[in-house]
């Protein structure tokens, strides 16, 4: 039996207790929870088969009173001994995709970053686009690329203009950008037909991870016009291995900015679901920004509360990305295309410089928020690195 | 032992042999093949389990090595003495949607269409978009919403903007509309990192069905800009029951129209791959347009040499579909904004007028082609009708 240690100032204390998938060199991906720098096997630890899945969505699916009743049996277990073969160390273990991703959703919800890319798309117009402030506006990205943090990205190919060009070329992007965003993972489908209102958020939403949403913005500037982004964004979202349970969260929850003008009733909750999670970009080890998701204008109940409004379900498996998040400074901006201004001015990065990222280059978000009792807790990280575009792409 | 009789001029003869997923009174969905007005079932007539599953994407991962040997069996087992129990009338089944479905996509393959929507939606300027013939544009559409046809279809609410107004306000969509598409199902996927070429279209394909894309216009136009369509179609997308192997669409394959300029190298194959499918779409049981698949300007092979040439995997199950097919003439539009043009010619529906669904309104679109021996071979059909709005979604 063992006694796990947190150490000091942990972000992996007793009020985050994160859910992840893990593998060990003798045994294959089943659920575990973070306890400062071990890993709690629940498939042993609790002895419930859901938990001997690859993928959290079974035990997403059994519902808030469920998720309320583990968090405390888990907290219960991670201050008294636990069997030596329930814990293992945090370096000993592969983290997997934490769930089955169902349908992907990415918004556009930091009115900094929205204006930004207005201003850099569409100089001389209106930065904002008149819907902005009545909908988080959002689209459907591809699933299937959704891969869990220290998968290497490679560089992907594509079609891209040229402005003083009649024609595009065909080629591995010149412009592969980030966008630091959090994303959150539905646990309790909704029914086809009926809608989730803000305040049942915390029904449905089991957790939140950190999301680099890498962009191709050449590939991206060129396809996207009518019909949105597409193979700009479709070859790689990373997650963060560990999905922060919205119940770890309570002592995170701010209001959002003043909305104005007021939503529509359907987007109006009583509850805060403002976030108060401090995020930082790191570039080749070299902290580049730190985007403040307290800013951003669309909490993630409204976005949830969109999605469904027209009828359409939530599943479980669900991912809704935030979109970009990026504050008022440009050190607290979430995506390289607005640091650099579209790259006219190059980021400072250790002794280098960049604009667009480089072969080789590697990205590493993290966040972390206030937790219960004045600690703070993390969200882990989320990292790629990038490798050249290979001849399987022509 | 019976031999199942197909009616002279059947539409489900011994050259289309679709797989569909049935149930009946007293036996839960399963894997079937449609003869002539029987369906044979395939986990009693093959004994192989792979058929007592109620999604078709195991079988589908097989192969096309499988798929031939499978289609050669079924081929031999129905022109001879056959269990009783392993044929049922096609009017004692219930039909399933056939596929598990991973990512959905819509293009937007028709360049009538995509002509006929700018002049609506942008009069003034170059109704093609400039990237329009340079590659197949497309984006994400909402998988978890994709239900077979029989499904009864409610009228969505959500943002709607009257040019006249400051603001948008919240209601039914008063612009509800239809986009006849067929459908492509992928069954052996590729690896992310990798590309599928045009002429590799037959390995990764398994078969194709009539879809019906639904469409909400007016919440559509006033959110899709700049990230594309979203709640304007996640609300449903209807799908027919059959889905009619690649294998046995030999006979209707055709060369897509001239494209110039020459598509990239990328989007180029030695095969053709454009399909002589005949489609129809009837309003309330009258048949308003006849949309001729021919004519679309990009091939499937096309669309899925798209999808994956930035490394994006193909996966099991993926649906991707063409968007609205439409002819020249305004009887082969597959949309209804297109053939009211924007609501300001009404459509004769018997002796009734259209411009957008009603309530209570039906529509079915089927499809048919050419089959081996000068045969025909069909679809099926994808119905479904509008309900009101219903008080759930506010």
């Amino acid at each position: 039996m063992t006694v796990i240690d947190i150490p000091a100032g942990s972000l992996f204390g007793v009020g985050n207790l994160p859910y992840g998938v893990f593998s060990t060199a003798d045994a294959s991906p089943r659920v575990g929870v973070r306890v400062g720098d071990s890993v709690v096997d629940l498939s042993v630890a609790l002895g419930d088969p859901v938990f001997a899945l690859p993928i959290l969505n079974s035990f997403m699916a059994q519902g808030r009173a469920r998720w309320i009743e583990v968090r405390q049996q888990v907290a219960d277990l991670v201050t008294r001994d636990i069997a030596d073969a329930a814990v293992h160390p945090i370096d000993a273990v592969t983290m997997h995709l934490p769930v089955g991703v169902a349908d992907y959703v990415d918004f556009y919800a930091s009115e900094h970053h929205a204006t930004n890319l207005g201003r850099l798309f569409r100089p001389g117009t209106p930065p904002l686009m008149p819907n902005w402030k009545h909908l988080p506006v959002g689209y459907h990205g591809r699933s299937s690329t959704v891969v869990v943090s220290g998968t290497d990205i490679v560089r992907p190919c594509g079609q891209r203009k040229s402005p003083e060009r009649d024609a595009p070329d065909f080629g591995p992007t010149r412009r592969l950008d980030i966008e630091a965003e959090m994303g959150f993972i539905v646990g309790v489908p909704s029914t086809m037909g009926e809608s989730v209102s803000p305040d049942q958020f915390a029904e449905h939403v089991f957790g939140a991870v950190v999301v680099n949403d890498w962009s191709a913005r050449d590939i991206q500037s060129w396809e996207y016009v009518p019909l949105g982004p597409f193979l700009g964004k479709s070859f790689a979202t990373s997650i963060s291995p560990w999905v922060v349970p919205m119940l770890a969260l309570e002592a995170a929850r701010v209001d959002t900015p003043v909305q104005d003008p007021k939503p529509l009733p359907y987007l109006r909750g009583e509850q805060r679901w403002g976030l108060d999670i401090d995020m930082a970009v790191e570039w080749n080890g070299h902290v580049v920004s730190r985007p403040p998701y307290a800013q951003m204008y669309w909490s993630p109940a409204q976005m949830l509360a969109h999605i469904t409004i027209n009828g359409a379900a939530a599943s479980t498996g669900d991912l809704f990305a935030s979109g970009t998040v990026s504050g008022p400074a440009v050190d607290q901006r979430g995506a390289f295309i607005e640091m650099s201004w579209g790259g006219a001015e190059p980021i400072a990065v250790g002794d280098e410089s960049r604009t667009f990222l480089e072969d080789g280059d590697e990205i590493l978000i993290s966040a972390t928020a206030p937790g219960a009792d004045g600690a703070r807790i993390g969200f882990g990280e989320v990292r790629g690195r990038i490798l050249p575009a290979t001849q399987a792409l022509r």
